[in-house]
């Protein structure tokens, strides 16, 4: 399997996060997160840079398979439905990890220094559907109108999905945030 | 005048974005900042807890006039009318303040750390025109997606406004971004 067997990663997050909920995140190092995946902290390194990437390493994949579902909507998609078509894309990578990213988002409510990482995360992901949107043609602002008002619905809805009592279908949460943007929006 | 003559903190803000332009944030010192104003040190802590409020500090006026805005918007008004009356009500606080918006605004773009703190604003005031729409009667989650779509407004015609070759109306900019979210979101 090249660099480790296919699920040490998954083993070294589980941990990572078992212990920043227990802990804290300031009051886990590295070392404990190794030990309680059973590996070495040279393991965790070949993995992760630090211990924030733990929680923040997904977020070059989520970036790609947005500014794609962007960039692959159909021709005649105005730019919100590009954008919307771009969630819809992402929504997938969230099947089967409500209760991880329940767990995730629990130890970034508890820690202001990582709010600030994921805001930065959000402003990042809306400047490349800005710019995926330019690249299908569309003029500013509506370019950036439209990736803002889209990146607000993957925020809105997301928390709407991680913090509901029963997990449920991300990408339903997608479209009914959508639809209420419409409303809220368009009058 | 009771804390000092009403231009000293004029005079201070001038001053730091001066030297913030010449120097980098980072690499001036509040004792410079007072030198060049021809003040204290201890006259600059009179009006700023260190050398980051002289950007942030107006943030807070900022956050009250929107959040009075959208409060005092008619009651027919829907929840992203309330926003805009909302934008429309700060908008004459950067009368008269382009220049200064502008220096202001090339300070952050040269300093990753400016930055965060802007979104961390931007996140703030978000929170807050949500809370002032829910107090509207506005169930969720359409108080939070008309805050972030607003928001996004706001953003995306400040940069408009600050950026351009010409000192231009805010609040016609605000207006035109409202227009474009409409036709953008609505369909």
């Amino acid at each position: 399997m090249g660099r480790g067997e296919p699920n040490t990663r998954s083993r070294l997050e589980r941990a990572a996060i078992e212990l920043y909920l227990e802990r804290g995140f300031e009051g886990t190092t590295v070392a404990e997160i190794a030990a309680r995946a059973g590996l070495t902290e040279r393991t965790f390194f070949r993995y992760f840079a630090d211990k924030r990437e733990v929680l923040f390493g997904g977020s070059a994949e989520l970036q790609c398979l947005l500014v794609e579902g962007v960039a692959d909507a159909p021709a005649t998609a105005s730019p919100i439905e590009a954008v919307a078509a771009g969630l819809a894309a992402v929504a997938p990578i969230f099947d089967g990890r409500w209760s991880g990213a329940r767990k995730r988002q629990a130890v970034i409510n508890a820690n202001p220094e990582l709010q600030e990482r994921e805001l930065i995360k959000l402003a990042t992901l809306a400047s490349a559907v800005t710019e995926a949107l330019r690249e299908r043609g569309v003029a500013e602002p509506a370019a950036s109108l439209a990736a803002q008002a889209g990146l607000g619905v993957f925020h809105v809805a997301f928390q709407l999905w991680v913090t509901a009592p029963r997990k449920s279908d991300l990408a339903r949460r997608f479209e009914e945030s959508f639809a209420t943007l419409r409303i809220v929006a368009g009058s």
